[in-house]
């Protein structure tokens, strides 16, 4: 068998988010993922370290689109305008990966490790974008408020978006939940 | 002797904080918080189920306080001010303990684990407020928005509040923080 698999990531992304939906996360082997994706364990951890890392492989690429939109938003934005253009250009990567999404979302809903782990997640991006905005000249506590704001946003329209009565792109809805938060916080 | 409350709880509390400080979380035992109260294990365990539950067994009073004090908001409140209200209460109550939580704080911050928990805690307490609010008629997203605001305009005035060149009281930093933040989600 060859070592270079056609899309082996995808494929067991794939079979790993249907056990998890199938079983429960917990119940779920890396030998069960890599027999539904077709490939074998050896190649499950060229991929990836583990069965959790399925499902936050893909944080520090994340982080790293956000914290470079961030950086090279003109120097004329608003901090909150400049950090949510970041999510918006991560919104536009994740776009076409909405089934996905969506199926991992209730895979993490039903675990409480899994939810700690996304948690700790979104904490370290508000702490990464917060730094990009204090190197861009923004003081405290403008530039925390300003990332946490943002993460906000990113975690309500993620919600909204993978929802099954959702008609609306990401994009969209992460404008929406901008302008609702600039609502909110207007005391309306 | 101490300026704390003399009360068997109380003493633990300062206790494991110093120890906390001085040797780190993970290798403080229970026994050595209970002989620098001067209490026995027995005592320590009829407070605390365990070394952890020092830094986080107030946070269901915390979450019982801030959903009773936003139920109770006048009907005409917006649902910002209203949550940001129930915040003012809690910053009340905390006023008298600042240095317990500043080393509470220096403590979860030198632990990821305990950095962990905190965040769980605030989601929880996110999530309780949202739900307050949805019982109040606010929809959502407004509703987890708000919370979220909350919650965060409540951890950057917590960190403002217990550095060591801050002059100011609780209360006036949540207020402080919510005009920051309509500040900056206003575009400013």
């Amino acid at each position: 068998m060859s070592r270079w698999e056609p899309d082996a990531r995808g494929r067991l992304e794939r079979a790993a988010l249907e056990l998890y939906r199938e079983r429960g996360f917990e119940q779920t082997t890396v030998a069960e993922i890599a027999a539904r994706a077709g490939l074998t364990e050896r190649t499950f951890f060229r991929h990836f370290a583990d069965k959790r890392e399925v499902l936050f492989g893909g944080a520090g690429q994340l982080q790293d689109l956000l914290v470079s939109t961030l950086a090279s938003a003109p120097e004329s934005a608003a901090p909150i305008d400049a950090v949510v253009g970041a999510f918006e250009a991560a919104a536009r990567m994740f776009e076409e990966r909405r089934e996905y999404s969506g199926m991992r979302q209730a895979t993490i809903a039903a675990n409480a490790d899994l939810q700690e782990r996304e948690l700790v997640k979104l904490a370290t991006l508000s702490a990464a974008l917060a730094g990009t905005l204090r190197q861009r000249g923004v003081a405290e506590p403008a530039a925390s408020l300003a990332a946490e704001a943002g993460v906000t946003i990113f975690k309500i329209a993620f919600g909204l978006w993978v929802s099954e009565t959702n008609q609306l792109t990401f994009v969209r809805l992460i404008q929406e939940s901008l302008d609702e938060l600039k609502a909110v916080t207007a005391g309306k």
